[in-house]
């Protein structure tokens, strides 16, 4: 029978700053990325998020970025190797505290913004997430596109890896995203959108924007939940793959 | 044989400011309480900390503060008890992982300036602190002073303790330290402070300031280490110590 | 004519974290005080909120917190009378440049959250606020509670003062509000709101929680605009006292 | 007669961390360079920077870098060139508020660190920072290098300039620095760091690494007192150039 992971960032709100439709998304989903307080979130909110997830069941996840709250960790950063290496052991040390307070276990790992996308690029990132993964606990799942210098480097180093797509956006011939903004950019049909995720399952391709089909592993999908329409987007989508016979599962 | 542990807060250096002279005291010491990145440190300090602590087979603890890097830790702030909880839980978390990538183990937890003086008189948040920890890692022995709520809610709670004495401060009647800047709260002469600490672990008292005789337990002394000055000091209470027949290993 | 203005908190928004109702707030008050990066805030948003609040013609206030922006500078912190005065100075000049750039003067300053509430009773604090504000700009206006400490120190140090008072919320009998949670805390009937107001405004009276009348004055009215509910009671509130011939006007 | 200024860096304590030899440095200079709470410093440090600066007649500028405490704004960040320059604008404002409450004036501004850095390349964060500095203070002058963009973006836009060289740097043939690390990016000799900077006051060339004479301009050298060896070489390029007949006063 055919299955996927469905998965999402969440607990990235911040004090009294409230953002995402947490509790929805949690229904939708089987692995949460959960914000470790450098790009988003707090003590309290990495707890009641942890909480959250362990109760529904749904897989949890690491979600470390770029110490950068005001910048929501999306701003370009140059740090060190050292440096990334130690903040991923650092968010990942944190994360886990607040899974072991409720019993739970955390599963995976999934870089954030501007650190994902720099080191889907870089290897010498890659290297530094990898190996502070490594050193923070080696049995988590790194989960980051097919054919980034991530999976290179995780497969290469023997640690575990999931390959991510997105239901909601378009590909370059290249593997990568379509940058928004470009025409092509935004799948913004769900029914198209879970055509395009069946296919990636039971084909292993997608189609680019350039109407190419390529090669693409789908071992999880992103979905997003930062507004009601985003929440109503992925409940379609997952929708038409539970028709399709597809079951929703943590990789 | 009599044996006493001797601790000290390590790694507070932070980013591009170094303070503090860690290599010296880690000769010194049998545990070090080191700083886990809201009062003091980053992510590469923690690290680098823990593998010097690791390397000399000193026993290493986490040293929790306020979320307050521009005072140090030591501005009163009044957090709620969810707050104090989960900010112990993330920041035992947070040095825990780079213990796990050393290959060492996190045995104590000492909370650092405002939020160990007030939460040594305010049983709500010792509550809030004991909790956090036994929620994290209810193995970790808690280091405290005698008498304190910490040491009460800790003991009531079952969870490990341990009584912190300082060498080179003065006592007031009721077992707390007497305020810096009032007469009689610096005890200046290493060799004095090594009697004083000679008869705590001996006879189970200390005298006060105003020359009564208290009883006090003292399973480890704190020493400090942020001057030259201040690591000769240790440095002679230590000897002096030694040269008394008292052994220097963790509590 | 009768005359009162109306302020608000404004420019609470941080990076990718939004919050308030800021455009509709804007047309219903004649004083702003805008967030000055501490407590809420960051560059781009006074630089924004300044233009908006500007091209209105709404008076332009610096609202400086305590630097705490996981507690949203709710939380009591303890700084020094020294650095309380400097981070007046600081987020004056801040939010200063920002009026210099859109051509706009900055009127007024009005402590938020707990450095107001703390002031308001804290001589030692309304001091060192107050000595920030004769140092940064003598010419701006304090707006605080009548009867307040900072009401006392200001008139004695010669700095100008307008009296904040709050159509939503009950007062005790010393003059001082009662707190959220307890019975009459709350003014939950804007035509209620309004007609205290207008009894603060003709009589210079109001009646607290007991039934009693007690001398207030009341030069700014403060509303909030956290949500649409808000807006809609302000927004009544605002039209009840301009039918009663009230006339909106900075003070 | 020949005359040119000597800046440095200053005010880049943070808190309970001190660093720089600022009281030094301050007898060696003519303007100061002061941090402006984003890489570096706190409202009390620039409080106490401002007033040292003031007491001494020595020429007081904003030094503004990215918000990144914990990279002392040495990391590459990529902000919107609305961050750029409402950072500028924030930052300059603090600063300035300082000054008026010590009847000081700001003189000019110089980006620190990888702000800078960046800058000196990068047209679209000159311009940037070119329109905050003219949003928050027009009169302000630029100190940046010699055929910068800063210095061209500056000039189009008619804003002061003032061209910052090095003593104690080496030149590429292209008028940069020589990365540190490489052979000749250091000059050690303080007799031959006086000698060079004479010859660009006196015949407007430097020598490169590669023994070429490049043509430079000359108002400010840069000396850096993050040592006591630092200070002891400014203070004899200082004593040198004097004896060589150029004062050193404010350009």
């Amino acid at each position: 029978m055919k299955s996927i992971d469905i998965n999402s960032d969440l607990g990235e709100s911040f004090g009294h700053y409230k953002i995402g439709c947490d509790d929805q998304v949690l229904d939708l989903i089987s692995s949460a990325n959960i914000a470790c307080g450098f790009h988003a979130s707090d003590p309290v909110t990495m707890d009641r998020t942890v909480l959250a997830a362990a109760e529904r069941g749904v897989h949890i996840g690491a979600h470390p970025g770029f110490p950068d709250l005001e910048g929501f960790g999306r701003r370009k950063m140059f740090l060190s190797p050292e440096e990334i290496k130690c903040s991923i052991i650092y968010q990942i040390g944190a994360l886990e505290a607040f899974c072991s307070a409720h019993f739970a276990i955390l599963c995976h790992i999934k870089p954030h913004g501007a650190l994902y996308n720099m080191a889907v690029k870089d290897e010498d990132m890659a290297v530094a997430i990898v190996s502070g993964i490594l050193s923070a606990d080696p049995c988590l799942t790194l989960l980051a596109p097919y054919g980034s210098c991530l999976q290179k480097v995780a497969e290469k180093a023997g640690l575990p890896f999931a390959a991510e797509v997105f239901a909601d956006r378009g590909y370059m011939d290249d593997g990568s995203l379509v940058p928004r903004g470009q025409p092509g950019a935004m799948i913004t049909d769900p029914g198209e959108a879970a055509d395009r995720v069946l296919r990636m399952i039971e084909e292993g391709v997608v189609r680019t924007v350039t109407g190419k089909d390529i090669p693409i592993r789908a071992d999880s999908v992103c979905i997003h939940g930062d507004s009601p329409q985003a929440v109503a987007f992925a409940k379609t989508v997952r929708e038409a793959l539970e028709r399709d016979g597809v079951s929703i599962r943590p990789f």
